[in-house]
């Protein structure tokens, strides 16, 4: 299938688990945001994707491309130039410790953007899905106009249109946040949100206590909402502390109910930044493989389990890994 | 308020995890003691701290007044001269295998002191708190009247005394360490010992097993042995592993009785050498602010939880991030 | 005791924990093999132990020399000639998600050998043990023969024999297996091997459900087949993950029965590479030594749990570090 | 332009420079080969460039695939399959001491080919540009057919054909060298050749004392046995050290006759590996860009001198980069 | 004596030697700007010395504070707040390759001041000299009037005042630059000032070609214009590669005339960022010290030689060992 | 040949180029000494080598006897007990900065002997070659009587005695040293000095300006002192920078007079501790293998050389490598 995928792309600095950003030395370097780890996850599992964004015209963006292209995703619809690429630092969680990450992203080339840089009509031309989240109309109050307008582009030329709500509380308030996804969510037709989504973006009453699966019941709200959306989609993660969450999925759709995986037991957790993104990649490529939901589901939430035990954003994991790690997750060694 | 703390300060060569001294192509070095370890977190905590000892004049010398320094504690009492900084090497435990440390720290610069070289009445002039540990008499024969000498000293001076017993038996006997802290005892106001110190140095009798809550009847018994001593404070670690130790705190006042932290579930442990130190400093920064005793034995306990997180000696967190980790300690990312 | 190993050793190259061999920029050198690795684990225990194989007159080749030499182990049989040292890569498992290894191992200098190159007479002159694994005769089919006639020609030398059947699905198949290992367990003296090998390779029929010790069934059925074994030992290994396994050794003897060990609790686990060499290692020194089998069970455990503790193939510990961590493995700092 | 190029491509393993390879404990993993060197050279300089070889379907192949890719070169192409990939490993000269190199090459996927395995009809469809060096005949006597095969089919498929002689000592006998490029020859339409070429593999006499630039008889001969040759071109490179060479570019033309760049004073020289195919790659691209010959032998020679100041094969320069260093080339920063 | 310098500070992050950007996985962080470059060499030489700039309240920020602590210089004015930290990358330059920067320092806490926020009759009491250079007004419109301010400010208290003009051509034009520094000449006691700024920004005419000692030249007209100069002093950089410079100290003063130091050859050059800082900060200890000018020029171009050759921005050598530098400077090793 | 060398081995504890001690957050780990250095260099070039000395029951010593293990020299007389490995940390030279060394090498386990512990008859029975340097005697007042005690012992079983003068300023006087060294060179079969020493450590009076060639003269009078001396050699080493020197060897013999290496032109340098000792190595293997002495001092000064390129003390080059060396020292590379 074919994929195009668009929003901002930053650098990540961080250090070494157990040391701190004043006293670093030295910085890892990583590449990574929302829609483009999605993207790398589907060319991953054998897609045709292009990430779409705009990045400075300096080594750091072409650090950009070179991660992409690395994946085997285009970025015929990378732009380049603007003022610098948005960077965050981050101080790795240790057990009880949670992470540390401050932003610097302000005034970044994605994030000063004033109108539609892409012809619309060329990058959309035969795409199949087109997936966006809640963080691109975050980041300016132009990007809320531009975000609406690229949806729906992308329905107008027949894409079918992935929507991960994402909300970020360092970015704008979840009223600001809810009145933008109302005006994107008729246009989408799989939506990664959870009930915290439900309840505070979306205004929907707090499910009555003698209701057994709540989830089931905030999907059957938004769905009243919004039924264009075919499926909605998320996971329940479990903090036990920053080195050991438990994380299960589940998928909902309107003519087949839900549908939940194992939970999955992470212990230790390498880097558990990109790892929604991987089980949204995960989710998405079930559904474009016309896989059953159970099968989606287990491939979705295995992907994002894969995803905790690696440095770096990106879901570097093939189908056959996934599926192999789905079926057998056994930590055993096969030699 | 302003402090003064004086040890010994040693390098600490130690490997990565997994890997042994003796197989090392590399060291990592890191600089502390009791004594300066408690200096620098009351630093990060917002006071004026300035820590004494004697080191060489050659560059680990240099390398511990920049230590120091970086977190603003002052090095007008370190002395420059002597022989050499005392040095051990210490190979992470992992798991079931405990550390394994071994110590070179005969004939250091502060070991082979003589007499007191501070001009203390300028040292001790408008100090607030005097901190020492059971480590500076135990380095020779010398330093057992020294310590007494620098004691009594403060108190002249005006200066509350804090003592952490600090026993450690391979630097001496139990009765010599006893001997020795019991002329030490009747000049301090807050004292850093368990139920061990009260068995074993000082010779109190085993509690009688119907008594419940044994360590008040311990301090109890301090208390009356030393009825000067004001507070009594001593964190309670259950080893289930070099990686995954349990961390509760109690501070006992002979005013208001015993004060419990919460439990710390401390997995994975990435360095716990100096979370004693973490506890003292955390503890006495309270005791500083008047806050109430629960308020001290969370802050305390919650430092030295944080410190087993981060590599290194020092509690690198300023008061906000162990009052912030004290609140929440989720384990979550904020973003 | 005087005792010679032989097989073949391998260079590993693996990636940091978290990070894929794709995607890496440096690969960790080590070098191993189930044979050298008994040699080192052997002689770190205070025995006179040669390694013999054949490795090529390379850098690499030189590499495993020094290596075998550092631990105090005699080259003086270890042939240089042939083509390559075979390799390995492996990227650490983590969590839920296990190991992955790939060979490159064919046209090795040890593979190609058509014939037996050492001197035996003189090899085996004085030798007290001369160990084995399954892996040699797997390498070729030359091997099949010229690990026979090693093993014969041991035997004849008054040599103990020691066999680790050690099975390996990637390199032939259980059938082959069988057919090979049953023409050389009448040589044995001392077995490595579990209840899968006396299933799968020897064919005996799966124990009654009414038998309780299934595995002293097994080894009294493999006892009955080669009634020259005095002495069964394995490991059964529970895998909770990657990172985490509990360990429990089992020696069984005709004469006096089934010994086990206490089970280890092993979290987390940095290199489990050569722990069952670890644990042959252990047991044969506690046979060498004429420990009880009790002693020696809880040693070669112990042995075997040290090792999941630190990176690279090979057991660095001394015995007294072994039966120290036997008696107390708290995981405390003594200082 | 659209340019295909074709080769070996293999991953070094080197120490860094001052370390030995016997007594590494990490060695550094780069990607190279000459075809696929200038392969990214070209994609650099703006051109649409694919790569055709064979990888194994291992974390190494798909290493190689992602290497290439991130630098936008097509892997297409790029085949995945048979045993193993070639691999070789570095010691970095440093001063009076040569880098010492040796390989591991024999039976890859690429040496391993017994016949075309690409379809060349869609391969060389709309290619401007065939390159191909001396390496890939040498690699197994298969490839001695299979190279002209491809040679031809490129020709008659219409593309232009760039062949670098890149005599192998380690690989092939002048003799057999000889023969085989003089078949390969007369399909020549650019040749990067030296007089050692000239002189023992096409068996030109030596170049009486009285002619001044010899170089140019030499040129002048082969031309004159290739007459479909347009284009000679090599390096002088003098060698004071393995830290400091001396580079000197030329090019020559039966039209235009002799060209020669600056020399460059490189030193240190941080990785030389890949020098040659920087070279070749910008002289290529001044070739298809219908650069004059002088600038075409300015930029290709600053090329190659820009790759010896970075580490791996790989020249990551832009056309815009190497023409500012061919410029000014002065080490002055710019701020 | 007691000083004080102002000015922005940034992170700078690059790669190691022979490794671009955009490829890098790691960054080296170091902390510098030109007027705390100067602060830390005076320090180092046992000064007073105070560092004033604003630095945002995240880790970074608590880095720089760190970083200047560490060295003894007071951070008692170095403001927190505002937005972010400015940054910079560099790749270090190589033999003939030129360094490359870039530069991501818009926004910055220090750029977005609009007001004086210290307290300067504060700040400026009991101060002797004063340095800032010309980069602090190049940084936003406001800083120019902002540097004025300060300069007239310290004057009045009595400060002396030390610029150093360091035009930079990436952040205004020699137009602006000029018309600035032309309001604060006036002030300055001590210009460190080359012959192209008294040529391009001060609009003095070339001199004569009879003229043998152009500098002196410069200097005379430049303290025509400027009487209440001093001193002027400058290094003169003969750039024969990236990896190599010469290097060539020359101070003048009204009444006593020229003077020059050895040139000092510097090869290899490990980092020559703040190698003009540590000149300043060598020629203003000699001048605070009361030195002939001999000494101090000496001085001050044997710090920044020493400065050539050690990782990151900082001088970190004492008094004594610069003194040592200059006496012997041999390139032997002392044992 | 069989050989025994004896003397202090030491930990050094060193900064990459361009770091210094006061900064470090890792030191590099190396070990050697003298007459070890020597013993590694006589191993690799096929002799039967033991290295005698004392080192403590700790990690540190375990790598010690691993070090020489791994190059094949025997620690059949390596001792182990007493205090304290002896240390020394090294901030590296670069360009004109000389390296800077300080010791912490007082209370060694051996330098704190008292008396020879190993059993003399044993230790020299068989042995061809027994090498000391001047450095032993300087350890202690007592190892002046121990060396002496030993060289008799060596001489009385009828080995050969090699030393190296290797005079350290920082460990005593040139008065002291003389005064011993006269007491043992009367056992001198080899003598590793020079014209400095002939000159301030035996008394010779300075050559007369008309003798053109000094160093013959030196030789001539010390054997005219010391008739027993076969052989004197040394190197002369000019320095031009830290980074660069200039190497030549010369041996003189009573009987054939003196030879002379080509001059060696190291630049870079990697690490220069431990040249004179590959020097030593690389003689003393010519002498042991008859080879002339022109060869001889060509082997040693390439030894040395070469040495020069690679990090830590030890000569880890094989006699092939050597010659190879010597013969081409082209820094080209072979493929």
């Amino acid at each position: 299938m074919k994929i195009v995928t668009l929003g901002e792309i930053m650098a990540r600095f961080s250090t070494t688990a157990g040391n701190r950003l004043a006293q670093a030395e030295h910085f890892q370097v990583v590449y990574g945001g929302g829609e483009a780890n999605v993207a790398i996850s589907l060319a991953n599992f054998g897609h045709e994707v292009a990430f779409a964004s705009k990045v400075p015209e300096n080594p750091l963006g072409e650090a950009v491309k070179r991660h992409l292209n690395s994946y085997g995703v285009s970025t015929e619809f990378l732009l380049k130039g603007g003022s610098r690429l948005g960077t965050y630092y981050m101080e790795a969680g240790v057990g009880e410790r949670g992470a540390a990450v401050f932003f610097d992203r302000a005034g970044s080339s994605f994030a000063e953007m004033l109108e539609i840089e892409w012809e619309l009509a060329e990058m959309f031309k035969g795409v199949d899905l087109f997936h966006i989240s809640g963080i691109a109309p975050a980041v300016s109050l132009k990007w809320r106009e531009l975000t609406l307008e690229l949806v729906k582009a992308a329905k107008s030329a027949g894409c079918q249109i992935s929507f991960d709500v994402n909300y970020r509380g360092k970015m704008w308030t979840q009223a600001e946040c809810g009145a933008v996804i109302q005006t994107i969510l008729p246009y989408v037709d799989y939506c990664s949100a959870g009930h915290m989504d439900a309840l505070y973006l979306l205004g929907i009453p707090k499910a009555p206590e003698e209701i057994s699966d709540k989830l089931v019941y905030y999907y059957e709200k938004m769905s009243a909402l919004f039924p264009n959306i075919k499926l909605f989609y998320a996971t329940k993660r479990e903090v036990i502390s920053s080195s050991h969450n438990k994380l299960t999925g589940h998928i909902w759709s309107k003519t087949d109910g839900i549908f939940t995986s194992k939970t999955h037991d992470i212990t230790p957790i390498v880097d558990r930044v990109g790892g929604g993104d991987a089980f949204s990649g995960g989710v998405l490529h079930g559904l474009l493989s016309d896989w059953s939901l159970q099968k989606t589901i287990d491939f979705g939430t295995a992907a994002s389990s894969l995803k905790h035990t690696i440095h770096g954003d990106t879901n570097q994991f093939s189908e056959k890994e996934v599926l192999d790690f789905a079926r057998s997750g056994s930590g055993a060694i096969q030699r």
